[in-house]
């Protein structure tokens, strides 16, 4: 290990044996943190070839389980986004995509620190399960077409100690190894095809373009040298994504844009990934086509059939989308103008505070709690309109220090800006 | 901890409270073997500033015991090798200057790998105590002015930890990190002033002058910064120092040059440190007093009453000076010409293998064991002349194969070469 160590820091190429016996010896404990760590800081300055990134993330893929959806029939498309705030994309697009007979077979993971996580939040529908054995899971995206299940424990040993490991030692934001990581679990989680958002922006993991490109290329690339077809998209996370941030919150925005309601500019960008997906799939549609099935009920007809196959309980959800807090507060606009800008991150924490995210993996979530924004970049909005509201069950929660943050994180200017969810596409 | 390796990994410099915060937390368990490893590895890219050199060493040396040498009058000069094949400086040096006046009091090391130790050589001596309380060596040194035992184990806890943990993490060659250690156990040994033996060559850690110089001029910077006299030589180590390889063989060597014989080149070499050393010690000599403290006895009396303190037999050692092996096997030139080049590291792996030196610690030495160098770069030779000599005791030692390998790296040409010892003298 000390020599291959060497041979990273000094510039070289791992063989294909050397980056196998290496994650295969670090899964077994055979090989312990201390030089891992060491070798992720020469790869922090090193970098690794292509061919050396597809070998260390098919060594990862195989220190675990592998999801077998062979038995179900056509093109299985995953998706993955690296992360955003108030980013619902999934809760829409896979009953989006299903509806047209692409089955989405996808495990999703939970939120921490600003960002939040799918599996939360459907758990903020009453009873919905999601932990299912592999073959529940197969069976019901072979029957219904979808299934959105928690990410198995037992896939990609490596990812999750290699994860954990890079988190303490400075060697989180090193492309190679964020790609690996994420195309690791993709890969193991068993689809034919793969579609990447790439969030870039102060809401995101990757803050500026340059290097969200990075990644998404180095994703792209990784996904077809090892026979997945692959396509990024790289999405703009200025401001957080939709009117919602929380759980049940953005449960309720999904079902009311499944229902026909919800932004424009949302349901456009939700149908632009969705053209990627279903292409990926081998289904050619038209943007016209496909905000056809949210208008329709058929994606919505899709989102049901998911919910009451797992146990959720779909009648309430429509009763009472959302669930009220203890309390609320609507903060109106200090100004009259356009919005400038809404800081993702902020906003984030914020709702985070408020209970819907976690700081620590340990706290427990609210999972009503959370902030609606009730206007976005490029919207007009008069002095004295409300501008967002956040609501939440604690009573300690300091709630007008909070609003100054957000406050702060909010300009509003004269002329009008205009934004684009989705700022490049690599396949 | 994360912040202290990110802000060294993005070349920022740590302050002196990071810097103790760190060791102290290192030394006390409190931070693991990764985080120390990612940190070196981002040391081995970015560097480190004198002040941060010096503030790890400071705090590193805060870590242990540190050893009081105030009671003992005058200036206290150590010194130090970086290591080497043959070198037996210490032997000889350490008696000479004590013969002047100034007042040694050392601690020396065990060999490993190709290098030897000053205490295994010295344990060779029939009795020799190489491990003395702190006061009976204050005592010792205060009586005769000499002292050699073996380093505490109580110095530099943190240096231990991460000297091991660089070992197996492929961050040993740092410049900054082989400075910190060797002068934190230097201060914290005592010393008022000291002197460094930078080795350069085959045989030495260093491989080329110009690495040498910058680890001599750290050091020499280094221990001025914490107001410590040093001054660096850079020495010669492309052969093997003087005419012996192993323990008792060098001991016996040493005899030899303070009862006034041995090699001129030796003698003149150690008489330049010895300058140098007396010279850090407040004493103004000139190479012809200092060589006449090697043919009149001077150094040797130094010598002697050094032994009989440590309990040694120094009659036993000048009536048998060497110990007879079971084995020996003495190699002829097999041209006429001048020595070119005698390898110092394949002497020093021959000798080892012999049983004069551990491939891993726990290895248990031969002490008679090693090899007898009758001819060195620039001598003369004819063919059939005697070149080595390989002395044994393991039946099982295949000396065939090892004349072999030691006949490849000796190169007899047609004309006369000569080498310095001393290369460059770094104040």
């Amino acid at each position: 290990m000390v020599d291959i160590i060497q041979k990273k820091r000094d510039n070289g190429v791992l063989t294909k044996s050397e980056t196998t016996w290496m994650i295969e010896g670090y899964a077994k404990g055979e090989i312990p943190d201390y030089q891992m760590a060491a070798w992720a800081m020469a790869v922090y300055f090193q970098g690794m070839e292509m061919q050396e990134i597809a070998d260390l993330t098919m060594a990862m893929v195989e220190t675990g389980h592998q999801i077998d959806l062979s038995s179900i029939p056509g093109i299985k498309v995953d998706k993955h986004s690296t992360g955003g705030v108030g980013d619902k994309v999934t809760l829409i697009l896979a009953p989006l995509v299903a509806s047209f007979g692409v089955p989405v077979a996808k495990m999703s993971g939970r939120g921490l620190g600003h960002t939040g996580g799918t599996i939360d939040k459907l758990e903020s529908i009453h009873g919905y399960q999601v932990e299912r054995t592999q073959a529940a899971f197969v069976s019901q995206v072979k029957e219904i077409g979808i299934s959105v299940i928690g990410q198995s424990d037992e896939l990609v040993k490596a990812d999750k100690l290699l994860y954990a490991l890079r988190d303490v030692t400075a060697t989180v934001d090193i492309i190679p190894l964020i790609a690996s990581s994420i195309m690791s679990k993709k890969i193991a989680a068993g689809s034919d095809a793969i579609l990447l958002d790439v969030t870039v922006g102060t809401g995101a993991f990757m803050k500026n373009i340059a290097d969200a490109r990075v990644l998404a290329k180095t994703m792209v690339e990784l996904g077809n040298a090892v026979g997945r077809k692959t396509v990024a998209v790289i999405t703009d996370m200025r401001q957080p994504l939709g009117e919602t941030i929380g759980n049940r919150l953005e449960i309720a925005e999904s079902l009311s844009v499944l229902q026909g309601g919800g932004r424009d500019d949302l349901k456009v960008f939700i149908a632009e990934l969705a053209q990627i997906m279903l292409s990926l799939g081998g289904v050619t549609k038209t943007i016209d086509e496909i905000l056809a099935h949210l208008s329709n009920g058929a994606a919505l007809e899709k989102f049901k059939e998911m919910i009451q196959s797992q146990d959720g309980d779909f009648d309430e959800l429509v009763a009472h989308p959302i669930h009220p807090t203890a309390f609320s507060k609507t903060v109106l606009s200090p100004k009259t103008g356009y919005i400038k800008s809404f800081d993702a991150l902020v906003a984030g924490h914020l709702a985070m505070r408020a209970g819907a995210g976690r700081s620590v993996k340990s706290d427990v979530l609210d999972l009503d709690a959370g902030v609606r924004l009730f206007k976005k970049i490029g919207d007009q909005v008069s002095e004295g309109e409300p501008l967002f509201e956040i609501v939440y069950n604690k009573a300690s929660f300091d709630v007008t220090t909070e609003i100054n943050v957000m406050l702060g994180a909010i300009e509003i200017t004269e002329e009008k800006i205009s934004i684009k969810e989705i700022v490049e596409i690599i396949k």
